[in-house]
């Protein structure tokens, strides 16, 4: 393994974390390699921006954080815990190199509103992030390269989670890691809410290596259980904003629209979407995923404002000068009858279902201990104790205890706000308008 | 005038000032409106993202601030000096409309990166400004007109500084005005510097009107000084980072390329760019610009990627991946020779000047005393003791005199980052560029 | 009720409020009295500093703080739920003016290390700030009267909670009212831990009254929780810090000897503790009270460093030098037998148990409903929705549920330190020594 | 030189440096002493917690702050310019312990209100620093004796400025060192003003030493400036606020009214003030002086409360319940006969001049080059190029020239606030107390 250590640390000037510290000439390659400079453009929180105007941090500003926050947690262990004989279950340094570019590089697949944008053309942002890393006509993929020929694909499989040390895993992917510690600060930070203020210095005090991963000294626990509280309570708070969801909602039918209108054209696209056709045809590689960012699905937005199609123009209007759609709570098990009659009146209002309404849900565990049977089964957080022994985290806090595998969140309907907001004008739906509003206040007992 | 208010105070959880809070039914009219939701797409500092990676907040996020910071003005100067006769220089409340109105649009008419494609397309921000508040087809103008007809002039005038009342026009524009408090405050937060953070509390307390403007209590020197002094650390250490500019300059040279192929081809632009068209024929009009925004310029800096011309795709990849030029500082009555001789060789190795190499200049005059002769005369900043007498800043404190009228900044030659890292392998052009690098040293020293 | 405003309001600079504000000439002039400028002398977390050292803020600061919270919170009410007519259940602003007395006043009773002192010496400070307020010797009292001659009843009565209107009482005494709202913040602001930072700017926008107090809009549940969340970490981290607690057990010794040295005296005291012999002949009045600060105390311990008696000499260089007394959690269910044996142990090894051991259990009731038929019934956290109905807490929030009537804390034996710092010489009590470690670590596993 | 670190690096929270880390025994050891914990009952900033109530910090948290700042200095200095060869001007690290004794103990010899103090009583903080460093009474001494039994006089050489290494000692003192650092931000931050908060982490990454000392790389310059300003924005307004030098006024009278009761008895002290005999004798040592803390004089000021003496009780009552002075700025080139008619205006309405009237100037020469023939010539601030030169700050900063060697502050006159607040009752004095009135107006304007 090559490592190059530039000459002179290079640091970027970080809202969050003060400095970024980059020691090795590969992290620099990398930060300035095509693929990474992309997620500039690319935001971090999506539609949260449309709820919380200060969240137009990036993706890439996100993953600097996460290196930086990273490289910290090395710098602990190999001052606090190095290791000294193989199978000590401490710290090897050696593997620092590996878990700062899988640290930097974790969310170089995503593209511009991932989670939708998913739902729509299956791209996989995860499977893209190792696509990324491991195709050889990729520039993160040559300055990996120069480290080692194998170099990209241990760095894939930490991201992947079968690289063989567990510690090198669990820094990156746990329920305590470097990216959500990146995450939850820097979003506070945007946002401009407090909750997501967890006490970083504490945890990077209390947190320690073991032999099967990390863990964090006994002492800790209260800060570990604070991390926790902000993390729910970020979910809660900022990440499932009706709002935002309402803006996101959006997003998915136009894109859903404007793929239809495409394929099954009664209103074919007048103006081309050049980057988005191969996503259209279901036929995109690389190379074309590569092409797309934030920018450029607000251009075609633009663009379709003038197509002949209403919807897509009505959609695109929506989202580009943010009409987000209203909603209401709902309980799936007990008001599927009122959902549907909403439905229903929204149809004949004249709003075509599939584009004009949405049952969205967001749901998040904020914190559960490992389920061998479960799905996908979480690294639990431990603690260890003075005399070695690991305790499992929600055994001994009554606050992680009470939302430990238990999901936070709710189900929405979402629909046009002209469903309610009734114009002075009498109105041909006059009653149905009537009726829908009482359904809703019904839900909202 | 029709005044009307929201039946509940709404507010927008800002990272600066806490909370953003809208209170009449025009002003979240004109925030929600198709131009002013477009400032979501413009970024505030252009291209200081790519020297301080968090400044990614929009023209939006600083509009609201603006707005915020002359909403507080109003209640304070209401609540302590509210006019009780005709010209007693006190505050006026019945103008609080007018102000909010003219601190949230002053930026309207900004577009992607303004300050740079305005040299280029010849297009003016502040003209559009006034454009998109008068013409009748925006919604800016419709919302405005609903407070009353001759509303939007109302406001144009104050942007424009011809409004009757003095003290709402410098409330809007002075030296030290809403504008300026908000941009400095949230640059410095998003930025992660602290220069910015002037103490905007005390300065809010000392603020006061009288018969020709706003001027500031006597016991407040220090705070407006330390005010100055933010400023001046800004734009020494932000706005005026020389790498930033060797991003601009690529920029510049990118916009002009594409104008020129377009225009005198011999490589033809093959992919349409169709919003710039109208500009590249300087044939555009209001609907042209406002169909603008960063992402689309990045969008076809993507596609002339793939242009034939080579300066185009070359200029769309350093710009897209941030290759920025790099500079050298010289004196331009003594260095003349230098420069020139620099240049040629740039030429000789084989770039084209126009498109390869700048000479950028970026002077501030941090603050200055009122010059009636001077072109732009500044509005001076004065403090009033109490005996009522008006004292200009510069003549009490030696500080801000050491900076009065005294441009800072620097003038650099601009050229690719080639001309100086030299490759390991032999070189055609190695004794040029050892004759360049000495050239640099010698304007260096 | 004569109620004087200020010609101009005045403001004090506060590091957590940014600004205090003074608008009644009552409040200026209740700041400026000698019962409450002594509070200056008096530090608001008393031992925590010697864990924290950055506690050092005093019962003045946080008065104030109390104060502002209360003050803001009047304004958000007055402007937002203004009572129109009588029992409409809003809010009355001529409240106003006992609500920010009661504020400031809350703690005026408070001496030196009151909770540590008043088990001593049988004083009280919630009797006292009573007795301040209205004995006619006081300035307080005269200052008050000034308002009205029974408006030092009122405002005491809002002290003891039965002052009628129940929003006043609330304001002051509740499980989230503007004194626990302060000292979150201030105690998280110099102790330097994020733990008390909830969201007050969120906490104050959905704060409202109703006709049986004061209770928050639904959807501020989680901003209420978040806040509930605080004040539990703030507990388990910084005032049950066993340190401090360490700290706080030598003090109750040390007083206890000099009070027991003043009164059986083998080693009469030497040195006249002239402000403390009211106290230790147990007939004291509010004006030797009013005489105790911090430094009082501090001064007599410096001169007791002096006394002959040798275990009033160790205590007072103990506390005076930060020597804290070490310490070991138990269950006094099921270890009681072990804290029998170290007891007898530390007698054996020459340490008198009464000034040399102690239990000292530390827990707190982080929430709780309201429960009739408790010694002391809380006043439970109400959340009114949209229709005006009340949901308590707990009720709606899984993590509230989990601490709700759950005491937080724990019970401890503490010992000189001296017990486990085994010398490296050869020790007569060497076998007691390390019997007494193998307890304490039976107790730790 | 016996070096031991601690098995396990200890910490203390602190709200400045986030946490202050100590890896040396010897460090922790003299943290314990009796001598620094002494510290804690000192405060920092003396009467400033009368303006700015928040000031209520020890000397104990800025000692434990230089500390840090000098930690992190040799931190970088150890990993960017470690020496290589003797006499290259690089950083040694086996001066790192020196200097973090030197940094922790500068300010050891402070008594309670240092400047006020020695002004009556001779002390001399400087000198006591010393001296409890070298006396090998004192527990610091024997600590530092630990190391090597000439390392105390190493230590306070490096105090007194004469310790061979020139980078050692401006560490600790020059016009930007440790404790100029640590006391900004730390003031600034309990004060709760913005101005003492220039941009350390930028500081800390452009401090470079070099053979004479230490300097800073010149792409530092605008940080370099933004300390200077900090410092002179931190003097004019928090510690030269009128209001505090108006308790200090009424601090001196009252300690040379004590000393003269004692000396001179009319009235002599009924209450004996132990501690403070010594000093009225002009006859104490060192331990004398290491029992004073603030706590000590204000116990001493409660019972003087009741003497006899009617200058002494009523000035004791003016600084205990906060009763400033009041001043009127003057310049004592042209204002000397208006100064003189006030000063007997107020001996003619009854206080005795001595007592009751003071001229206090307070100025600070904010930043000055090298000047030799200076009675205290100053080491300069040098900015280093990067070919090495040395360029001194002002000859580059206009901002920094404008106020080099040129001092800041004023020259006030000092009197009870009743010669101004004109009582409603008929006064005797009444045309005296209107004259002053007239002649301070005069001084005004």
């Amino acid at each position: 393994m090559k490592i190059e250590l530039l000459s002179r640390e290079k640091v970027f000037r970080d809202p969050v974390h003060d400095y970024i510290h980059v020691q090795h000439k590969v992290i620099l390659d990398l930060i300035n390699s095509r693929e990474f400079q992309r997620l500039r453009r690319i935001k971090q929180t999506g539609a949260s921006l449309f709820t919380f105007h200060g969240a137009e941090h990036s993706r890439f500003s996100h993953s600097l954080g996460v290196y930086e926050v990273s490289r910290r947690i090395c710098d602990k262990f190999s001052r606090n815990y190095p290791s000294i004989a193989d199978g000590d279950g401490l710290w090897d340094d050696s593997e620092r190199l590996v878990v700062l570019c899988a640290a930097l590089l974790h969310d170089i697949g995503h593209g511009p509103y991932s989670h939708t944008f998913e739902k729509i053309f299956n791209t996989n942002h995860e499977e893209l992030t190792i696509q990324i890393i491991l195709s050889d006509k990729t520039e993160i993929n040559q300055i990996l390269q120069t480290v080692a020929p194998d170099f990209p694909e241990k760095v894939a499989s930490v991201i992947q989670k079968n690289y063989p040390n567990p510690q090198v895993v669990q820094l990156i992917s746990s329920q305590i890691d470097a990216d959500r510690m990146d995450y939850l600060l820097r979003d506070a930070y945007h946002t401009g809410v407090n909750y997501g203020r967890f006490d970083i210095s504490r945890i990077l005090r209390v947190i320690r290596p073991y032999k099967d991963g990390i863990c964090f000294t006994y002492s800790g626990m209260h800060a570990v259980e604070d991390y926790i509280m902000s993390r729910y309570q970020m979910y809660m708070q900022v990440y499932f904003h009706p709002v935002s969801r309402g803006m996101e909602v959006i997003l998915n039918h136009l894109l859903k629209r404007a793929s239809d209108c495409y394929n099954t054209p009664p209103h074919p696209l007048k103006n081309n979407a050049t980057f988005l056709i191969p996503f259209f045809e279901n036929n995109w590689d690389l190379e074309d995923y590569l092409r797309l960012d934030d920018g450029v699905l607000t251009t075609y937005f633009n663009l379709w404002l003038d197509e002949e199609d209403p919807i897509l123009s009505d959609l695109a209007n929506r989202f580009l000068n943010r009409k987000p759609f209203k909603s209401v709570a709902f309980d799936h098990v007990n008001d599927g009858k009122i959902i549907t009659e909403m439905t229903e009146i929204i149809e004949r209002v004249g709003y075509e279902p599939t584009y004009y309404t949405a049952i969205n849900n967001s749901y998040d565990l904020p914190y559960d201990f490992y389920r061998p049977d479960s799905v996908h089964p979480r690294t639990q957080i431990e603690l260890m104790d003075h005399n070695g022994h690991l305790i499992e985290l929600s055994t001994v806090s009554h606050l992680v205890a009470s939302i430990t595998g238990r999901a936070g969140g709710d189900e929405r309907l979402y629909f046009p706000k002209e469903m309610i907001e009734l114009s002075k004008e009498v109105n041909l739906f006059q009653q149905e308008l009537e009726r829908f509003k009482e359904l809703k206040k019904q839900l909202e007992n």
